[in-house]
């Protein structure tokens, strides 16, 4: 199978995951100011997991662009990560309407770290099937910033618990180490090219 | 008409159904975790649909690869099986809003069972169209797999009422066959290539 | 502008209109099959838009199908049919919450007959950018469906204050007329070709 | 990176905005026409938003259609821009149910606004990247309607404080300048080709 559908099918799961998220901005009663200033955490919420859904677009792309073909294996990690970034609307919501508290941030926090390793087996199976020393090995390598990114997470579950603000804080951390775009792809292939 | 355009809608909605099913996992009241687990029914409804729709998405690429061409009547079929699809997410939302009860669940698998009637309509269309003894022919061949599945969705529709468990449970055992996924028109195509 | 990304964006707004239909059919109370049945009515209006929606998309591809370049006027007359198609999953939910009210049959009917009009007219900004006289002038003709269409819209609209069920039922007779895929276009082009 | 995926996720999302707005165009209780007569307001909203959507989806074709390669600052600026146009479902309800409250039109003038600010830097973007003097820079130009439409933005968000219908209407006023498509790329291109 050509790695096209693929492709096209994740961009359409999460570009709907995207928008529906602005479904729990509930519109507030009446047109006060403070009405809709009590939508402020879902809207922060909102804004970062934006963010996180955009990221996983970009490198999704940036992952794939190095793939040809796709086996069953890497159909089904693919499966298994829109599984769990399908249940980001879900764990946001349920942040913002409690205005972050503690076991609200730390769901949000294993919604992401089942996220991550879903990519991280995804990059496994893309790299099995292309053989070790193939381009894409070179490219994705040790992966620093994927296992960086997955600690991060586990800490900030168990620390939101102590302080919630702290594990909120690393959320936006891990959304900012991801924001500069993965160029080390791009960087090895432009070396090979 | 070609068969790129019914690809792509059927992968627009497929993908669209998918990520619905998440807009049934209402926000829990209060952010306790006794809350949270009161949704477990409707999260474990919601990663068994998602199985079978990707199971779906999967096996109808398959089933279109080896076809080049559509005419009305697949055309009329593909639509068929997509409203049956279409009702998964109400399906699986009653069933886990009733905690497995037996006629939610026997309901789920009435859905089940006529998109897997719909999916086997849409294969013959197919086969039709494309002449006996083609690629495609030989390939989906009897469909045993597709036949057992009816069959068994019809068992367990049956046997919720005895014990709704039994039921639930067959419809993880279809899903497990299916999981693997169809290899028969690749092996077909392989041999043939 | 190239017809490509005006068709995958017409698919993509038909594909969301025909799935978000479905969230109307809200979850009942209770899992006894009376709670189930009250959805009947709801259900049924359900299946005519479903069909509805997907002969629209067929359709959509036969006038299409014969076009190469798209202008403005072309755009805004297809962004016209999709937003009166937007409003469909609406009046489909109004019409079936109060089982099939006088009122709630005529909007319907009047979403329809805009639809309908708005196809026309698209047709119509096709006809007129690729010159008289062309392949798809030929094949679109005089539109006797499309304008019959229209005429039995209007009479059911007006049919349905005096029994509502006259109404209903002659949008179920519309989707049967066009239910038989348009052969117009393939005829004329299988001729010249 | 090629355009032809950030195109395909940006029509994925705008086509998904589109189409949810409706869903806050509540089924009214009872089948009277004073009942639907009172959705107006929400209708009307609906309307204007349907347009806007239509005209960005419109005008960012045009902006993309000079343009062969992005880089990370236009995918960024990208999905800025596609931020602020998710907010539009939720400044669209907000606006309708409270009947055009200054408030709430004031906050769908900051919508818009944010959403002009961002179709500006992304402008700015591809000019940077494809060089001063390309075809891009010299269609795009200085860009006089996107800067005169976020001077008139800023106007109607001050305004509406003062006359809510004057802020409402200059947003009809933006919305009729951009209704004429952007000739100037197409003529540029006509004259270079």
């Amino acid at each position: 199978m050509g790695k096209n559908r693929l492709e096209a099918f994740s961009d359409g799961v999460l570009a709907i995951i995207l928008t529906i998220m602005v479904l729990e901005l509930k519109v507030p009663h009446g047109d006060s100011f403070p009405a809709l200033a009590g939508l402020l955490p879902t809207f922060i919420s909102y804004g970062l997991s934006f963010i996180y859904i955009a990221i996983y677009w970009n490198n999704h792309h940036h992952l794939l662009h190095a793939v040809k073909q796709v086996n069953g294996p890497i159909l089904w990690a693919n499966t298994h990560l829109l599984f769990w970034l399908s249940l980001v609307p879900f764990a946001t919501a349920w942040m913002g309407a409690n205005h972050f508290a503690a076991r609200p941030v730390a769901l949000y926090g294993c919604v992401l770290l089942m996220a991550g390793v879903a990519y991280y087996l995804l990059s496994q199976c893309l790299i099995r099937f292309h053989r070790a020393g193939s381009l894409l090995g070179a490219a994705v390598g040790r992966d620093a910033k994927g296992k960086l990114s997955i600690a991060i997470y586990a800490a900030a579950i168990l620390l939101s618990f102590a302080n919630r603000w702290i594990g909120f804080g690393l959320y936006w951390l891990v959304a900012l180490i991801w924001l500069v775009p993965d160029r080390r792809i791009e960087r090895v292939m432009a070396r090979e090219g």
